[in-house]
This record gives C-alpha cells, structure tokens and sequence, in this order.
C-alpha cells in the first residue's frame, strides 16, 4: 500500500501505441503516436517527449472494508500477455466535488454511481490502477490506467459508458481519453 | 480548497525559533535553532538549511459534513499577532494503518479516537494546519502545524496528550515534536 510514483510519456516512442485520443469533457491534451510510461520518477526528460503526467499509487479513499475484499480476491495484475489494449483516462473533478466532505463524496460515488460495485463486474477481465495527481500540483486530479484483451473491448466501452453517465461524473470537469496497443516485441 | 504546497526549512535562520525538539516515536530529526516557511516550492534550498519537508494542504479524509460545518466555523487563521507560540509535528502512520479500508480508518479516527469532536474544544485558540506528504515519497505522512498564544500553551499540552493515547495513535510509528516561538520583527 505504499504510494509508488508512475510517469507516463506521451511521444514518439514507447511500448503502447497509440490508436485514439480523444478529449470528453474541457481542454485535450495535445496528439502523440507513443506513450512510455516510467515506474519511478526520471532526472531527465526524454528529447521526444511531448508531454509528462505523474502520479502515485495510494491508499483507497472510499473503498470499505467488504469492497476491498472483494475487489482484491477479483482484481488481476498489469502485464497479462493477452491484455494488448490498454487506456489511459486522465480526469479532473470540480471545486464542488473537493469542497464535499467525506460522506458527501462516498454517497455520490458509491451509494448513487455504484462505481465499486459495477466495477465489479468487468474483473477479472479489466485490469485497472489508480494514480493521485491532485497533491502533486499536476494538470489532473486522477490517471488511471486500464488493460484488457480485444476480446473484451466491448466490456471496457461499457464500463466507460456507465461510469460516464453517473452522478459522480458530473463533477469531472476535465477528461481526455487516450486507448493504446501494445507495440509487438521486436524480433532479434 | 485546491492543495497549497509548503516547505518546511529547518537550519540557522527563520521566522521561528526552535524551542524544544525532540523524537516521540522513531527517529528523530536533526536539531536545529530556525525553522522557516515557504508557501511554495522553491529552486534552490538555501545553504543553511539542515532538512526540508514538505506537504500539500488538501481536502479532508475523514470529516463529514456537519463536521466540515462545525469545524469551519470556529477554526481561527493563521498569523494572529497574539499567536506566537507553535508546533510543528510530522507524523508517520504505520503500513498496517495504510492497509485498513476507509470505513475502518474513519471508524478508529473518529468514533473511538474523537479525532475531530476532542479538536474541537480547543477552537478557536488552536489554530492548525494539516499537510500530506505520504504522495509525494516525502520522510513522514503529514506535518501538522499549530499556532496559539502563550495563554493557551496548557490547552495545547492537553490536545496532543489526549491524541497520543487515542487509538488512532497506536498506528503512529515515527513522530518529531518541534516547539517554536515567533522571532520578535527587528526594529527598523
């Protein structure tokens, strides 16, 4: 549960090309063809690199004690060979939504959007991790990074589909959508 | 309620004088005679400086709604003239604090430690404010800095007693308590 700082490069080179990138809602990020993304911080930025998002890895805000169960006996790792389609969702809510207090925001985003509980039902197909960016002084509250297989490319547009039409959403006030395909190994 | 960055520069000169500063729990830091507070990241960390730290303000973990409301109203700002004793205490909770879900946190913070209803009654003479660390690979959790006039130096005594022997505190395992007192402005 310690917090684990994750960059993620868009440019012209990394392992996930990307294949779309679209903004939802606010200002888009600018277009790159490649996303490198670093498991700790790095002293240099790359030449090609035309943009950086950071974020760590946290303790859950909402999740209770039954919710963590069950995501934990469910959640599957990153890295799965088959998994090739990957999306990297960075958003930022309002200052309504960070002006709540805390039983304010867990109604919004359990109780009224169920974004734990239909979470649910996409693992262990639907790998997922969380980056906090919001106390780092980043352009993002949230990053969040998702991989699963084409063949479950239709769940994950679902998922997406309902997470975007809940309450909670409505105080997303900035949301870009950037989907990606593992770029091949190349052969020796 | 956007999070403010604050670095907290111990050396040979600042604002506030280092009274007492001693380790409660874990290691220590080094002792040194000034503190001094920058209300923003800064380029180049002065040469007296002994250790830095520092933390984001942010938006609240636990507090609920009619808390927020009780809290906001009577909390007091910082820099009142009369003012011109302080504590800044880092504290680092353990993994297994880290571990629990929200509701367990919340359960232990409040309604058996009374984190918040205990606070309370030293409102208005204890002005305080909290700062997160644990995002950003900082060495403590949080720093919680604290301003009171000499009048109100037992009432404070009280307040971090009481949270040293609450439940919640069995969870801190490195704490450094460091008291200050306001350098008098030179005459011009």
């Amino acid at each position: 549960m310690a917090s684990q700082l994750f960059s993620f490069i868009g440019g012209d080179s990394g392992d996930w090309r990307v294949v779309k990138m679209n903004a939802v809602v606010g200002a888009t990020l600018e277009t790159v063809n490649y996303l490198q993304i670093f498991d700790e911080d790095f002293a240099v930025t790359p030449p090609d690199a035309h943009w950086v998002l950071r974020g760590t890895t946290s303790y859950g805000r909402y999740v209770e004690r039954a919710e963590k169960e069950a995501l934990s006996a469910r959640q599957p790792t990153l890295n799965r060979p088959e998994a090739v389609c990957a999306a990297l969702i960075p958003i930022s809510k309002s200052e309504a939504w960070w002006n709540l207090a805390q039983d304010e925001r867990r109604k919004i985003f359990e109780e009224q959007s169920k974004h734990i509980e239909f979470g649910l039902k996409y693992l262990p197909a639907i790998a997922r991790r969380l980056h906090h960016c919001r106390d780092l002084g980043e352009p993002f509250d949230f990053l969040t990074w998702f991989e699963y297989a084409p063949a479950d490319a239709d769940a994950f547009e679902e998922l997406v589909d309902f997470l975007r039409r809940s309450e909670e959403w409505r105080y997303v006030e900035r949301e870009v959508d950037i989907r990606l395909i593992r770029e091949q190994t190349q052969p020796i």
